[in-house]
């Protein structure tokens, strides 16, 4: 049937405007080809691919990646799956309830214990650090000899950085960066290789604790939440590939499906952690990973988040030395605001704070993003990677110490926050404020610039301060070392924010209300909600680690504008990165005014469909000529009647990993001695890394039997109508979590496929205002 | 086509389990039917929904009311949208989207001052009332003429009681309770009449300090959610249905969609309003309304809780003489917890209480339950109920009276901190601790157990306390008065809390940590789970209500056991009350195991469709005969080849407001000069109360008219195939807030339809432990 000889629609077709370019746009007589028995079909749909990916130039933000697959979320409901529930029954339910609940008090307790090791490693060898360096700077400044304090400087920033980068560069290249671009896309639905494994884990803890002890300008909140998930995964899955162990258990949890939810727990148990944030963490996993929202799963992702805050606070509370005390406000990363208010007057100052930051963020991600495009054309070799980390320790040493040298500012000792009080160049009683700020953690100095009591820092320690460590953090986010960018963001933030409070208390010196921590604490919102532009997550992050809940709105106000002038320029920075990547991410709705562009332009075809009852050597050979990963089961096209049919009508759908075990397993027609072992079971067993089709040796016996896809496949496969628009697949595939879509025609014949990457390539566009929907290209170059 | 004949897996679906009752199972033989072009089928359809309905008894929790409709959360893409995005163009998606903005600020804004008021209304009176009660209390103690401030007590309670109730039970009788049920059911997509109306605000707002004034144990907070709700709903169409005002703006959010979307909106900043607790409010808009996580909502959300927070502590900052200063703890309703900490060892204390909350919890929900269903049969009538509400109020004063009489429970004055110490009996310089509890609202009665010092409640008075409060709490909810349960709930668990403080002082006498005001928390918030068993919104709000962030863990710990425990008994009261007023609420997943139940079970059928060009006077037929609100658009089934097909395939969805819009407008095909003037706003203007099809007049001549269906039917509404299973229908219905879901055989032609009803039959049953499905009852007689 001409698929085309249905349309009685044709008018209202003809009225969609044409103006997108579409790299595979059809018109319907290219539709109209033959089922895809030959293997020259099948090349030629790899060559539209490559064709398209010939002008890729590095750095691009229009350009997806091939190479990224999907998780799938649907459940996939075929004989042995309703064998399995038969079975089991209502007690396994309710067991599998309890583990569930288990696993996520687990997941809470493991990632606050690893966050634990990593804030009080970095706490200790810190303190060494810092303590000795002042002790230095201090015995050598008498005897004008300041080049070896400096050498010292430069010496154990070094090392530990050239720990971390090599781990990161040698070992596991993608425990680099904070970690929240990998895991904001597993929860997002794309399958990033590599990101939760437990070696990814090792390297990133003891990275983030190189590069932060390193001195280099950068947190540990980001790897802390990736550590957070890959725990959830490690744990949810009751084995190990890195260390090649199977304990057994939880087997029912090892599918795409069972592995996000916990994933999701697990980052949120790692903001809970990071940031002492349970609410904030449940935020997070929410904002940036579910499609559907599901009570039960964010019940358990609350209690995660909530026994990870509270181990944190009972092992740090013993090592702060105030066991059991769990409402210690030194537990707050950022220390606690009390008394804190702020008058209606206040909130335009707030506002235009905001869109500074907004400013001051895209500018910010444009150098991160230059320099990353630069990292990718030149820096590629491992140890030109590590060599780049040392330098840009060394510079963050050198940096530091000219301010502290040559800018001599100095306070009476006294009102004195810090702990190794430096006096350079200072007279007897005072101390090098700067010196101060250098001289710990940029944690640390987030609350120092927080809480200092007001007229501690002057202005022009303030603004070369802004200045410095603007520009090294962004140098330094992209290093191939672990860390995050929340503290260095929020330093940047804080120090602009005090500066403008001097200023206002100058122009206003009457006003007594401005309290520089509270300026600080909103140009740190300003400046981290310019970067990122996280939203409602970030602000309820930011009230609970100030433990401050009345200052919602300003938070929310100054976000706001920060998020909206930031966006008229360049997207957030992990949203930059992920382009840069090319993975497929899925936004929150799809773009405006597409509902003219239809399942028929948007779907991959011709598609490889496989029959109920399939010959083995045609699977083998499909799998070994095709990348898919899902083949629509179809009844074979009808030619004997008067009504010809070009295409199979619908009967489910097949996975890929889902052939590759049935051949393994070597489940043929033929050996029906085998069936009685055969359940759900034999799927989980292999996941979630299934072995290739080279990996399975079928004998040519055996390519002459067949196999019977029916108790395996899916039997009713979501599929929408070639004349549905492009936002109404999304929705579906977007809220439903899928993998693959089945494109039907009038009579319900296979005639496309629709994936995340089909959907993901048409994008809103929105720049200095103006709007558009762009289409990406697909390449497999990146 | 015989449906059955392509039915090659009739081996796999005899493995289904066939266990469960169903109302509507059909063999395949009753599947054929021929299309319903005359009106005997169409009666037999309604004959059968009658006949179900024959044994229901009042008070049954298993019978789905067949009243109410669904909101309808699917773009229709019809032709007429398509060329209003095409004329419209990208700028007016950024202006309707700061018209979003603009509402959800007005939202916020206008939400506030009602509840300021109510809360400033409330406030006024009571200290009236309480203020000459206490008075007269102490001027006649010393004659012994105590009978005559009682009867003054019981005229103050019963004249403001009276005019609430009144209200209530003869303007607008959906303003009774505390109306979060009934938003609930409206965010999950039941449309329930009248519930975002003008009236319904007026009478829920009077209502409410009439009875809290009246001195009911009930509280205002429920209502304020209500009254958001309704602002938001009023607000973002800009007409009002009561006033008969159209004032032409904001017409494009005149859609069920859009109008959700600003209703969870209003709910949030109601929350926001009640409780102070702008996070707890974005959470319980998505815990009740999400199925669909939507990023720009949740921030618009957030930003209407947050204006509304705003607002409110602006106005009441200024009432209570501290203007501007908006982190005035008094604006916190319960009270500022600070300097408060627990111990580990405390932890499972909190447990056994949260479960003891499950356990008085659950009991309530049964007292009250019952009291519904003889409310629900005996009084009926208008006048009874306002009488019930009054003699409520009469019992509450006596009740009060007793206690502060029989148990004469003396303090010293000095630590005291009610407005109006009453001496009673007590000696010079000592004031009554009950009349003090008695003689103010009950919020703040809450304040005053959660933050009395130690020892100002004996034991004794406490226990008759909660025993009293206890069932008059629960004798209130459920009156014809609007009242919401949060407050009194709190109250009877605080004190109740406080009861096991001074029982732990008496075991455990030096630990000097059970401060009574903890313990008074986490047995308010172990009743409040038990009674209502909402969970991570109830948490957060609770948080931030008593500004106390680190006490996350034992709130949570607390509720958990509380709901667990809950759940082993009952529902929680709303979800018993929605259940028993038949609303089909459609839970957060499918029920587990019913894999084995397939569209063809599920699904309503026949179905009655309409071809794509159809006679008018078909079209006003079947809307008079039916109470259907979507049909499917169908090709005519073929006849006249080899094949003969019983069903049309499936070209499109139409509504039946938008045939009673053609109908009004007589968009038919002989008119074809009015064609220019048609445009998606014509629906838009009707929304959303369309008139009914008796209202269209339609001449004898019009009726031999046709309408052209295609422009204005939804083209490519989702299906699914009839082999679908009930949870994957269940997920589709769920996460994209359907509200018809055609069902289609394998050719793609129609077979039956899916609707709300249809999936929501199909429950969870979980009593003691054990656990099953049911099938619900469809009826029209509630």
């Amino acid at each position: 049937m001409n698929e085309s000889g249905n349309h009685e629609d044709g008018e209202i077709r003809a009225t969609r405007f044409r103006n997108l370019p579409s790299v595979n746009s059809l018109s319907q007589e290219e539709l109209i080809v033959t089922q895809p028995e030959n293997t020259e079909l099948l090349s030629s749909i790899r060559r539209r691919v490559q064709t398209s990916s010939e002008k890729i130039e590095t750095g691009s933000l229009n350009v997806l990646s091939a190479k990224y697959e999907s998780l799938d979320y649907d459940t996939c409901e075929n004989y042995l799956l309703l064998d399995e529930e038969r079975k089991k029954g209502y007690r396994f339910i309710v067991k599998k309830s309890l583990a569930r609940w288990f696993i996520f008090l687990l997941i809470g307790v493991v990632t606050a214990l690893i966050a634990c090791a990593i804030d009080i490693s970095i706490e200790e060898l810190s303190q060494l650090k810092y303590a000795s360096l002042s002790k230095y700077v201090d015995e050598y400044v008498t005897q004008g000899k300041l080049h070896i304090p400096y050498f010292f400087w430069v010496l154990y920033n070094i090392i530990p950085v050239l720990i971390g980068s090599t781990l990161v560069a040698y070992v596991e290249p993608i425990a680099a960066g904070s970690g929240i671009p990998q895991v904001k896309c597993y929860l997002n639905g794309v399958k990033i290789p590599r990101v939760v494994r437990i070696k990814t884990l090792f390297v990133k803890s003891v990275g983030v604790v190189c590069s932060v002890v390193g001195g280099l300008a950068g947190g540990k909140e980001g790897p802390m939440i990736h550590s957070g998930a890959v725990v959830a995964a490690g744990l949810s899955q009751g084995k190990s590939t890195t260390f090649r162990r199977d304990f057994k258990i939880f087997k029912f949890f090892r599918e795409d499906h069972e592995k996000r939810d916990f994933v999701s727990g697990g980052a949120a148990a790692g903001v809970s952690a990071a940031f002492g944030a349970p609410v904030g963490g449940v935020l997070f996993s929410l904002e940036e990973g579910t499609s559907f929202w599901n009570q039960s799963l964010t019940w358990r992702t609350f209690f995660a988040s909530v026994i990870s805050t509270f181990t944190l606070n009972v092992v740090l509370s013993t090592y702060h030395g105030v066991p059991g005390d769990l409402s210690y406000p030194g537990l707050l990363n950022l220390g606690k605001f009390e008394n804190f208010s702020y008058k209606v007057y206040e909130l335009p100052i707030f506002l235009v704070m905001g869109a500074l930051g907004g400013l001051s963020g895209a500018l910010w991600n444009h150098i991160n993003y230059k320099l990353s495009v630069f990292r990718m054309r030149y820096i590629r070799k491992r140890w030109l990677k590590v060599i780049e980390a040392c330098i840009v320790a060394a510079v963050s040493a050198t940096l530091g110490f000219l301010m502290m040298f040559l800018l001599n500012d100095c306070k009476p000792l006294g009102q004195d926050p810090t702990k190794y009080p430096t006096q350079l160049y200072c007279q007897d009683g005072q101390y090098n404020v700067l010196a101060s700020i250098w001289f710990q953690t940029p944690e640390a100095s987030v609350r120092s610039l927080f809480h200092d009591p007001p007229s501690t820092h002057n202005a022009t320690s303030l603004a070369f301060f802004v200045l410095v460590y603007f520009f090294l953090s962004s140098w330094t986010f992209g290093l191939a070392s672990s860390n995050g960018l929340f503290i260095p963001t929020l330093l940047t933030g804080a120090a602009w924010g005090r500066l403008i409070s001097v200023g206002l208390f100058r122009v206003i010196p009457d006003a007594v209300l401005i309290h520089p921590g509270k300026y600080a604490l909103i140009g740190a919102a300003a400046q981290l909600g310019g970067v990122v532009r996280m939203t409602i997550s970030l602000t309820v992050i930011i009230m609970e680690t100030t433990g401050n809940i009345s200052f919602a709105l300003p938070l929310i106000l100054t976000l706001i504008a920060a998020k909206w002038t930031g966006d008229f320029f360049n997207e957030g920075i992990y949203d930059t990165l992920i382009q840069l990547s090319g993975v497929p991410l899925l936004p929150w709705e799809p773009p405006p005014l597409v509902h003219n562009i239809y399942a028929s332009e948007v779907m991959s075809h011709p598609v490889v469909t496989l029959k109920c009852v399939e010959n083995v050597g045609h699977i083998v050979e499909l799998l070994k000529l095709t990348t898919y990963n899902g083949f629509p089961v179809v009844d074979p096209p009808l030619t004997d009647q008067s009504e010809v049919t070009t295409y199979g009508r619908i009967r489910g759908l097949v996975l890929r990993s889902q052939l590759i075990v049935i051949l393994k397993k070597k489940i043929f027609n033929e050996n029906s001695d085998f069936w009685e072992d055969i359940n759900a079971g034999i799927f989980r067993d292999e996941y979630p890394r299934y072995p290739t089709i080279e990996q399975v040796s079928v004998s040519e016996v055996e390519k002459t039997y067949s196999i019977d896809l029916r108790p395996f496949m899916n039997p009713s496969p979501y599929t929408v109508l070639h004349s549905a628009s492009l936002p109404r697949m999304f929705r579906l595939f977007r809220a439903l979590g899928l993998r693959h879509l089945p494109i039907v025609n009038d009579t319900n014949e296979v005639i496309g496929m629709v994936t995340r990457k089909d959907l993901a390539r048409y994008r809103v566009w929105r720049h200095r205002g103006r709007m558009g929907v762009e289409e990406l290209l697909i390449s497999k170059e990146i």
